[in-house]
Protein backbone atom coordinates (compact mmCIF):
# COMPACT_ATOMS: atom_id res chain seq x y z
CA UNK A 1 0.00 0.00 0.00
CA UNK A 2 1.28 3.78 -0.45
CA UNK A 3 2.34 5.29 2.07
CA UNK A 4 0.19 8.45 2.19
CA UNK A 5 -2.85 6.30 1.61
CA UNK A 6 -1.93 3.65 4.56
CA UNK A 7 -1.47 6.79 6.61
CA UNK A 8 -4.73 8.60 6.25
CA UNK A 9 -6.65 4.88 5.77
CA UNK A 10 -5.05 3.93 9.14
CA UNK A 11 -7.73 3.50 11.95
CA UNK A 12 -6.96 2.47 16.08
CA UNK A 13 -8.29 -1.25 16.00
CA UNK A 14 -9.70 -2.66 19.14
CA UNK A 15 -11.71 -4.92 17.78
CA UNK A 16 -9.93 -8.49 16.13
CA UNK A 17 -10.90 -11.19 14.06
CA UNK A 18 -9.16 -14.49 15.42
CA UNK A 19 -7.61 -14.95 12.44
CA UNK A 20 -3.84 -15.37 13.07
CA UNK A 21 -1.42 -12.84 11.42
CA UNK A 22 0.99 -14.85 9.26
CA UNK A 23 4.23 -15.52 10.43
CA UNK A 24 5.82 -13.91 7.40
CA UNK A 25 3.75 -10.46 8.13
CA UNK A 26 4.37 -10.64 11.85
CA UNK A 27 8.23 -10.61 10.74
CA UNK A 28 7.31 -7.32 8.36
CA UNK A 29 5.91 -6.22 11.57
CA UNK A 30 9.14 -6.59 13.76
CA UNK A 31 11.86 -5.24 10.59
CA UNK A 32 9.79 -2.26 10.70
CA UNK A 33 10.55 -1.73 14.07
CA UNK A 34 14.13 -3.30 14.16
CA UNK A 35 14.65 -0.69 11.46
CA UNK A 36 13.18 2.79 12.80
CA UNK A 37 15.90 5.44 13.60
CA UNK A 38 16.37 5.93 17.07
CA UNK A 39 18.45 8.56 19.11
CA UNK A 40 21.94 8.10 18.30
CA UNK A 41 21.23 4.80 16.81
CA UNK A 42 21.18 3.47 19.87
CA UNK A 43 18.74 0.99 19.59
CA UNK A 44 17.37 0.30 23.05
CA UNK A 45 14.54 -1.65 22.09
CA UNK A 46 12.82 -5.20 22.45
CA UNK A 47 10.00 -6.52 21.04
CA UNK A 48 8.38 -9.09 22.82
CA UNK A 49 5.66 -10.96 20.58
CA UNK A 50 2.86 -12.97 22.45
CA UNK A 51 0.94 -15.16 20.78
CA UNK A 52 0.39 -17.49 23.52
CA UNK A 53 -3.60 -17.30 24.32
CA UNK A 54 -2.77 -18.21 28.50
CA UNK A 55 -0.81 -14.96 28.40
CA UNK A 56 -2.83 -12.89 26.17
CA UNK A 57 -5.54 -13.48 27.91
CA UNK A 58 -3.40 -12.73 31.80
CA UNK A 59 -2.56 -9.62 29.99
CA UNK A 60 -6.08 -8.76 29.05
CA UNK A 61 -7.08 -8.75 32.62
CA UNK A 62 -4.19 -7.17 34.08
CA UNK A 63 -4.69 -4.05 31.69
CA UNK A 64 -7.88 -2.95 32.32
CA UNK A 65 -7.55 -0.13 29.63
CA UNK A 66 -7.32 -2.69 26.96
CA UNK A 67 -9.22 -6.05 27.85
CA UNK A 68 -9.04 -6.74 24.34
CA UNK A 69 -5.64 -7.81 24.44
CA UNK A 70 -7.29 -10.84 25.63
CA UNK A 71 -9.05 -11.12 22.13
CA UNK A 72 -5.99 -10.54 19.67
CA UNK A 73 -4.38 -13.23 17.87
CA UNK A 74 -0.72 -10.97 19.14
CA UNK A 75 0.34 -8.79 20.74
CA UNK A 76 3.91 -7.18 20.86
CA UNK A 77 5.47 -5.25 24.08
CA UNK A 78 7.74 -2.62 23.19
CA UNK A 79 10.25 -2.48 26.20
CA UNK A 80 12.87 0.35 26.20
CA UNK A 81 16.78 0.03 27.97
CA UNK A 82 18.17 2.92 29.68
CA UNK A 83 17.73 4.87 26.16
CA UNK A 84 18.63 8.63 26.30
CA UNK A 85 15.17 9.03 25.20
CA UNK A 86 13.01 5.73 25.75
CA UNK A 87 9.27 7.40 25.15
CA UNK A 88 10.41 9.17 21.69
CA UNK A 89 12.57 6.08 20.72
CA UNK A 90 9.59 3.74 20.91
CA UNK A 91 6.72 5.98 19.33
CA UNK A 92 9.09 6.21 16.27
CA UNK A 93 9.31 2.12 16.00
CA UNK A 94 5.69 1.42 17.01
CA UNK A 95 4.62 3.98 14.04
CA UNK A 96 6.18 1.67 11.65
CA UNK A 97 5.14 -0.94 13.46
CA UNK A 98 1.46 0.15 13.19
CA UNK A 99 1.54 1.36 9.53
CA UNK A 100 3.97 -1.60 8.20
CA UNK A 101 0.34 -3.58 9.99
CA UNK A 102 -1.82 -1.63 8.47
CA UNK A 103 -0.70 -1.93 5.03
CA UNK A 104 -1.18 -5.37 4.83
CA UNK A 105 -4.74 -5.03 6.51
CA UNK A 106 -3.59 -5.85 10.21
CA UNK A 107 -4.60 -3.15 12.87
CA UNK A 108 -3.63 -2.03 16.57
CA UNK A 109 -4.11 -0.13 19.60
CA UNK A 110 -1.62 1.58 21.93
CA UNK A 111 -2.83 0.16 25.63
CA UNK A 112 -0.53 1.80 28.10
CA UNK A 113 0.14 0.26 31.34
CA UNK A 114 0.40 3.22 33.28
CA UNK A 115 -0.26 1.57 36.63
CA UNK A 116 2.35 0.59 38.87
CA UNK A 117 0.73 -2.50 40.06
CA UNK A 118 0.02 -2.91 36.33
CA UNK A 119 3.91 -2.39 35.21
CA UNK A 120 4.95 -4.44 38.20
CA UNK A 121 2.07 -7.59 36.91
CA UNK A 122 2.84 -7.16 33.23
CA UNK A 123 7.01 -7.22 33.83
CA UNK A 124 6.41 -10.63 36.10
CA UNK A 125 4.55 -12.18 33.93
CA UNK A 126 6.38 -11.81 30.80
CA UNK A 127 9.97 -11.66 32.91
CA UNK A 128 11.02 -8.65 31.84
CA UNK A 129 13.81 -7.23 33.71
CA UNK A 130 12.62 -5.17 36.70
CA UNK A 131 15.56 -1.92 35.31
CA UNK A 132 13.94 -2.04 31.87
CA UNK A 133 10.76 0.05 31.23
CA UNK A 134 7.50 -1.15 29.52
CA UNK A 135 6.30 1.12 27.23
CA UNK A 136 2.99 -0.20 25.84
CA UNK A 137 1.43 -3.38 24.86
CA UNK A 138 -0.08 -4.19 21.11
CA UNK A 139 -2.29 -5.89 20.62
CA UNK A 140 -2.96 -6.99 16.66
CA UNK A 141 -5.25 -8.05 14.57
CA UNK A 142 -7.96 -7.84 11.28
CA UNK A 143 -10.21 -5.87 12.09
CA UNK A 144 -13.29 -6.73 12.81
CA UNK A 145 -16.22 -6.13 10.60
CA UNK A 146 -18.00 -4.56 13.79
CA UNK A 147 -15.26 -2.21 14.77
CA UNK A 148 -15.02 -0.33 10.88
CA UNK A 149 -15.26 3.28 12.11
CA UNK A 150 -15.10 6.65 10.52
CA UNK A 151 -12.53 7.27 12.58
CA UNK A 152 -11.46 9.95 15.36
CA UNK A 153 -11.57 13.76 14.14
CA UNK A 154 -8.97 15.59 13.87
CA UNK A 155 -8.30 19.56 14.61
CA UNK A 156 -7.95 21.63 11.25
CA UNK A 157 -4.99 21.83 9.75
CA UNK A 158 -5.28 25.77 10.45
CA UNK A 159 -4.90 25.22 14.26
CA UNK A 160 -1.83 23.06 14.51
CA UNK A 161 0.18 24.41 11.58
CA UNK A 162 1.97 27.46 12.18
CA UNK A 163 4.49 29.63 9.01
CA UNK A 164 7.38 30.56 10.44
CA UNK A 165 6.72 31.65 13.84
CA UNK A 166 4.47 30.30 16.28
CA UNK A 167 1.02 31.70 15.96
CA UNK A 168 1.31 32.91 12.27
CA UNK A 169 -1.46 30.86 10.53
CA UNK A 170 -1.15 32.44 7.29
CA UNK A 171 1.48 30.94 4.71
CA UNK A 172 3.70 33.64 3.61
CA UNK A 173 3.72 33.90 -0.39
CA UNK B 1 5.99 3.79 -2.77
CA UNK B 2 5.22 1.23 -1.08
CA UNK B 3 5.15 0.96 2.48
CA UNK B 4 7.77 -1.85 3.57
CA UNK B 5 9.41 -0.61 0.69
CA UNK B 6 9.60 3.06 2.03
CA UNK B 7 10.43 1.47 5.87
CA UNK B 8 13.40 -0.24 4.60
CA UNK B 9 14.96 1.94 2.51
CA UNK B 10 14.63 5.19 4.59
CA UNK B 11 18.02 6.81 5.69
CA UNK B 12 18.52 9.79 8.13
CA UNK B 13 19.48 12.75 5.54
CA UNK B 14 21.83 15.23 6.57
CA UNK B 15 23.09 16.85 3.42
CA UNK B 16 20.65 18.48 1.00
CA UNK B 17 20.10 19.54 -2.34
CA UNK B 18 18.98 23.60 -2.23
CA UNK B 19 16.00 22.58 -4.38
CA UNK B 20 12.53 23.68 -2.65
CA UNK B 21 10.08 21.19 -1.12
CA UNK B 22 7.21 21.23 -3.74
CA UNK B 23 3.94 22.89 -1.29
CA UNK B 24 2.01 20.19 -2.22
CA UNK B 25 4.20 17.78 -0.62
CA UNK B 26 4.75 20.55 2.22
CA UNK B 27 1.14 19.85 3.04
CA UNK B 28 1.31 15.80 2.86
CA UNK B 29 4.07 15.73 5.23
CA UNK B 30 1.78 18.03 7.57
CA UNK B 31 -1.36 15.72 7.26
CA UNK B 32 1.00 12.34 7.75
CA UNK B 33 1.66 14.34 11.37
CA UNK B 34 -2.22 15.62 11.74
CA UNK B 35 -3.28 11.83 11.26
CA UNK B 36 -0.97 10.38 13.15
CA UNK B 37 -2.25 8.95 16.14
CA UNK B 38 -1.82 10.62 19.86
CA UNK B 39 -2.37 9.59 23.51
CA UNK B 40 -6.65 9.62 23.95
CA UNK B 41 -6.75 11.36 20.51
CA UNK B 42 -5.36 14.66 22.27
CA UNK B 43 -3.65 16.44 19.58
CA UNK B 44 -1.44 18.40 21.44
CA UNK B 45 1.10 19.44 18.58
CA UNK B 46 1.91 22.01 16.72
CA UNK B 47 4.08 22.07 13.43
CA UNK B 48 6.20 25.17 12.79
CA UNK B 49 6.74 25.40 8.88
CA UNK B 50 10.36 27.55 8.51
CA UNK B 51 10.88 28.54 5.23
CA UNK B 52 12.55 31.86 5.88
CA UNK B 53 16.19 31.84 4.96
CA UNK B 54 17.77 33.73 7.91
CA UNK B 55 15.58 31.76 10.58
CA UNK B 56 16.76 28.44 8.88
CA UNK B 57 20.28 30.17 9.23
CA UNK B 58 20.07 31.12 12.78
CA UNK B 59 18.46 27.78 13.74
CA UNK B 60 21.72 26.03 12.40
CA UNK B 61 23.71 28.66 14.32
CA UNK B 62 21.93 27.81 17.57
CA UNK B 63 21.26 23.97 17.33
CA UNK B 64 25.05 23.42 17.21
CA UNK B 65 24.17 19.39 17.08
CA UNK B 66 22.38 20.15 13.72
CA UNK B 67 24.48 22.95 11.60
CA UNK B 68 23.01 21.71 8.45
CA UNK B 69 19.53 23.01 9.45
CA UNK B 70 21.11 26.14 7.89
CA UNK B 71 21.46 24.82 4.46
CA UNK B 72 17.73 22.86 4.22
CA UNK B 73 15.15 24.33 1.98
CA UNK B 74 12.74 23.53 5.15
CA UNK B 75 12.11 22.57 8.93
CA UNK B 76 9.28 21.57 10.83
CA UNK B 77 9.43 22.66 14.49
CA UNK B 78 7.85 19.29 16.46
CA UNK B 79 5.97 21.84 19.78
CA UNK B 80 4.04 20.33 21.80
CA UNK B 81 1.77 21.41 24.57
CA UNK B 82 0.56 19.61 27.65
CA UNK B 83 0.38 16.62 26.40
CA UNK B 84 0.02 13.42 28.27
CA UNK B 85 2.99 11.64 26.44
CA UNK B 86 4.92 14.43 24.66
CA UNK B 87 7.83 12.56 23.40
CA UNK B 88 5.86 9.65 22.46
CA UNK B 89 2.63 10.97 21.13
CA UNK B 90 5.62 13.43 18.79
CA UNK B 91 7.45 10.49 18.15
CA UNK B 92 4.55 9.03 16.38
CA UNK B 93 3.16 11.95 14.37
CA UNK B 94 7.34 12.55 13.37
CA UNK B 95 7.25 9.11 12.23
CA UNK B 96 4.62 9.70 9.81
CA UNK B 97 5.56 12.58 8.67
CA UNK B 98 9.78 11.02 7.52
CA UNK B 99 7.94 8.13 5.81
CA UNK B 100 5.59 10.56 3.99
CA UNK B 101 8.58 12.72 3.08
CA UNK B 102 10.81 9.66 2.32
CA UNK B 103 8.21 8.37 0.17
CA UNK B 104 8.25 11.14 -2.41
CA UNK B 105 12.36 11.70 -1.93
CA UNK B 106 12.88 13.86 0.61
CA UNK B 107 14.66 13.02 3.59
CA UNK B 108 15.23 14.61 7.06
CA UNK B 109 17.07 14.44 10.10
CA UNK B 110 16.11 14.55 13.73
CA UNK B 111 17.97 17.72 15.70
CA UNK B 112 17.05 17.40 19.28
CA UNK B 113 17.58 21.11 21.17
CA UNK B 114 18.29 19.58 24.61
CA UNK B 115 20.05 22.30 26.27
CA UNK B 116 18.49 24.62 27.99
CA UNK B 117 20.20 27.84 26.73
CA UNK B 118 19.34 26.37 22.99
CA UNK B 119 15.38 25.43 23.78
CA UNK B 120 15.44 29.41 25.03
CA UNK B 121 17.00 30.77 22.13
CA UNK B 122 15.05 28.64 19.42
CA UNK B 123 11.97 29.48 21.68
CA UNK B 124 12.46 33.16 21.89
CA UNK B 125 13.18 33.16 17.96
CA UNK B 126 10.51 31.11 17.06
CA UNK B 127 7.81 32.81 19.31
CA UNK B 128 7.03 29.38 20.78
CA UNK B 129 5.22 30.39 24.49
CA UNK B 130 7.23 29.86 27.11
CA UNK B 131 5.14 26.93 29.05
CA UNK B 132 5.09 24.80 25.38
CA UNK B 133 7.84 21.77 24.99
CA UNK B 134 9.71 22.03 22.01
CA UNK B 135 10.59 18.56 21.13
CA UNK B 136 12.45 18.96 17.71
CA UNK B 137 13.88 20.58 14.81
CA UNK B 138 13.49 18.00 11.85
CA UNK B 139 15.34 19.66 8.71
CA UNK B 140 13.81 18.18 5.20
CA UNK B 141 15.35 18.31 2.19
CA UNK B 142 16.39 16.21 -1.14
CA UNK B 143 19.06 13.75 -0.24
CA UNK B 144 22.80 15.28 -1.77
CA UNK B 145 24.43 12.80 -3.94
CA UNK B 146 27.48 13.40 -1.49
CA UNK B 147 25.41 11.69 1.49
CA UNK B 148 24.10 8.48 -0.24
CA UNK B 149 25.31 6.60 2.25
CA UNK B 150 25.03 2.57 3.02
CA UNK B 151 22.48 3.18 6.14
CA UNK B 152 23.64 2.94 10.04
CA UNK B 153 23.85 -0.96 10.79
CA UNK B 154 21.08 -2.71 13.40
CA UNK B 155 21.42 -5.01 15.57
CA UNK B 156 20.37 -8.51 14.62
CA UNK B 157 16.67 -9.44 15.04
CA UNK B 158 17.52 -12.13 17.19
CA UNK B 159 18.93 -9.66 19.77
CA UNK B 160 15.76 -7.68 20.20
CA UNK B 161 13.12 -10.01 19.66
CA UNK B 162 11.98 -12.46 21.81
CA UNK B 163 9.27 -15.16 22.28
CA UNK B 164 5.98 -15.03 25.00
CA UNK B 165 8.66 -13.85 27.62
CA UNK B 166 11.66 -11.74 28.07
CA UNK B 167 14.59 -13.84 27.21
CA UNK B 168 12.92 -16.15 25.36
CA UNK B 169 14.71 -15.92 21.58
CA UNK B 170 13.63 -18.97 19.99
CA UNK B 171 10.41 -18.96 18.19
CA UNK B 172 7.56 -21.50 19.59
CA UNK B 173 6.20 -23.64 16.88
Amino acid sequence: MDVYQCIRSRRTVRDYKPDPIPQELIRKILQAGRWAPSSSNTQKWYFIVIQDRDTLATLGKIATQGPFIGQAPMAIAVVMDDAPRPQLDAGRALQQMELMAWSEGVGMCFVGVREADQQKAVKELLKIPEEMELITLLPFGYRAESSKSAGTPRKAIEEIVHWDRFGERVQPV
